[in-house]
């Protein structure tokens, strides 16, 4: 893998601008759902997809590594080019990311659970019996209201159910530090302890909330307590202007990942409700920026659903719209997913990800479609998603040679 | 990737004397210069290799990484077996070697450019209206008799055109310097800075070599001062005898990889001016050697040039030349570029090299031709272009087990 100086060191300063589009389906690789069927791509009807990978090289990516099962901020970090094993991105960040929360260089964020604790302080339900969102804002209120931290700025905001993020704003705030959440029923949940010296302020100040949340829901049975995982800072990633030499813009109609596209430099677009509209986005923001990353949710939503159909429906649906991005004739596209997900599994896994890269000078292989048996012969090989984002850079003729 | 001190370990001391051959067809790589077409290596007649092909094993590998574009230094010491962004060759080491200019362990070398400078001293041709070769010759001669450094020797050596060599030998030279190309039009020439304590000495002389040429060539314009660029000392690279076991000659009938082989310790032997010129040597000296770098350049210079047919043709005389290779009882071929250049480009490209592996033990795959699609379904895969070494003196028998 070319490290992210050495790329940063060849950038041709754009005379030209070559625009530069990856197609990101969630989750888009899969399994047959029966022994000898296909998988979700084979079973879809793509025309346009296998118009690309005709006229394209096709491949299959490792996100982070063969055999490695990636959530969705290591691998799509690995998709932009950075390495997911280097770069991290704590639990408590990417809550806040999820809901939007605009996060500064000074801000620790948590993720945050609602539970039960019995009278001796004992967790009995780690999520508070699933209480609705609307019990959840109501209590994320009782708390703005109630706790009171010197020193530092407190923001509580609801996520989804039983979750919710914490975000403490203030000077000095520091990474290294334990999570609450004893990880079982009937043990105590634990004190946050600092790891590093320097985090033994931060440490201080979450062992201070949750001593006033105690006090403030000990009647809000079943969610009279909360425990507190991943607690971590915005990390600090080289934009991709920078180390890629772009003016990106992410179309993602899900917080989450316009988050992660902001942390990496992204100028987060308008992208609507339907894949349609994030194709309306795309045209009418053409001539803006050279590099657009369009993120189609829902396919992986239905893989984590077990909904084969469902999943094979939006991939057709993905396809067809597929025919608007080439008319705008771009330079270089790359399809692929950040992971697989497949129907059979509910759940992301570990199986290497379709992907096809079309260009003027890709250097055409022999594949016909875009699909995982298809990829798996095609002259990409196999290859680590790090690599997707050079190969990209150097079909849209924006990397000079290295050494004489 | 291998590490040298890994393939060292296992090298066992040669009782058998295996023959390696590598026949690097520069730039062979291609791409169709019309859409759906044939490549270079695709439209051309290649029988022998194609045989070659079918008996062995086919693969695609990249000299630096994925998406990146390899100088010829580079991606010469990648094929060779050393990692190409761990072994650097300066600008200045490769210009001079590429005139045949016996570098030793004391010599900081860098490239020249003359140029043309207004009165002000401003920079209004950074190549002195490509003087003609023989009037860079006459200039040399002047610089070597009217410059004068004293505490180092200095050789000021013609490349071609408005090029030339600078060498300074002498004790405590060092690397660590900056260029003196402001490369701009209207800006000064820039003075050496020293980026480490070292090379304040080395800085010194440059500077003073620069004050003194523009005092002697004050009045040759347009050829009326230089410009310097990537001072550089040989690197220290281990030899191939010492890491790979090898007793290696290079066939190249061009300086710079003449001198590129020189630096990991080949015997540059005889080249001609042919083709079949080299495969005359490799005869005559095949009991003297077990390792044969083969060199064919003019592939690379058609590619360079946009003449695909030129480049086919070459391919194809190469082809024939196959044949007698084969005759002198190899027990290794490797056939691969140092990098691919394609026509359609005109210059050196990101895209990964075919390459063959031959041997009685290489384990054949279902290729059947040598060119870019058929490497592509090899079993070899998609290999960096460093463990083509390992592989080649694993299939001459020469490496042991590691560990028991």
């Amino acid at each position: 893998m070319a490290d992210l100086e050495l790329i940063k060191s060849l950038l041709i300063p754009h005379v030209v601008e070559t625009k530069i589009v990856f197609l990101i389906i969630d989750g888009v690789g899969g399994l047959p759902i029966e022994v000898g069927g296909p998988t979700e791509l084979e079973a879809a009807r793509t025309p346009n997809l296998d118009r690309l990978a005709t006229e394209g090289l096709c491949g299959l990516h490792d996100p982070v590594a063969p055999g490695i099962t990636p959530g969705s901020g290591p691998s799509h970090l690995a998709v932009f080019g950075y390495d997911p094993l280097k770069h991290l991105i704590g639990r408590g960040v990417l809550e806040a990311v999820g809901i939007d929360f605009p996060l500064t260089e000074q801000d620790l964020a948590c993720r945050g659970n609602f539970c039960t604790v019995d009278e001796k302080g004992l967790v009995v339900d780690r999520r508070a019996g699933r209480i609705p969102t609307e019990k959840n804002q109501e209590l994320c209120d009782l708390l703005r209201r109630h706790v009171n931290l010197p020193g530092a700025e407190m923001f509580v905001e609801t996520v989804k159910d039983y979750r919710f993020a914490l975000v403490l704003r203030g000077d000095g705030l520091a990474e290294g530090l334990t999570e609450t959440d004893p990880q079982a029923l009937g043990a105590e949940p634990l004190p946050v302890r600092a790891t590093r010296p320097e985090a033994e302020r931060s440490a201080r100040l979450l062992n201070d909330f949750i001593a006033q949340v105690r006090q403030v829901l000990a009647d809000q049975h079943p969610a009279n307590m909360v425990l507190l995982r991943g607690p971590s800072k915005v990390p600090t990633i080289p934009p991709m202007q920078e180390v890629f030499g772009l003016n990106p813009a992410a179309i993602a109609s899900y917080p989450m990942y316009r988050g992660l596209a902001k942390l990496v430099g992204m100028a987060p677009l308008e992208a609507g409700t339907t894949i349609s509209d994030e194709f309306d986005t795309l045209e009418q923001e053409w001539g803006n920026y050279d590099f657009f990353y369009l993120h189609v949710k829902k396919t992986d939503s239905y893989g984590e659903d077990g909904d084969f159909e469902a999943k094979v429906h939006l991939i057709e649906e993905t396809d067809e719209q597929v025919k608007r991005l080439m008319t705008l004739h771009p330079d270089v596209v790359v399809v692929t997913g950040d992971h697989s997900t497949p129907a059979l599994l509910k759940s992301h896994s570990w199986h290497p990800v379709p992907v096809l890269i079309w260009s003027n000078y890709c250097r055409a292989d022999p594949t016909r479609g875009f699909n995982e048996t298809e990829c798996a012969r095609g002259a990409l090989g196999r290859i680590p998603a790090t690599d997707l984002m050079p190969i990209a850079l150097a079909n849209g003729l924006r990397l000079a040679k290295y050494g004489a």
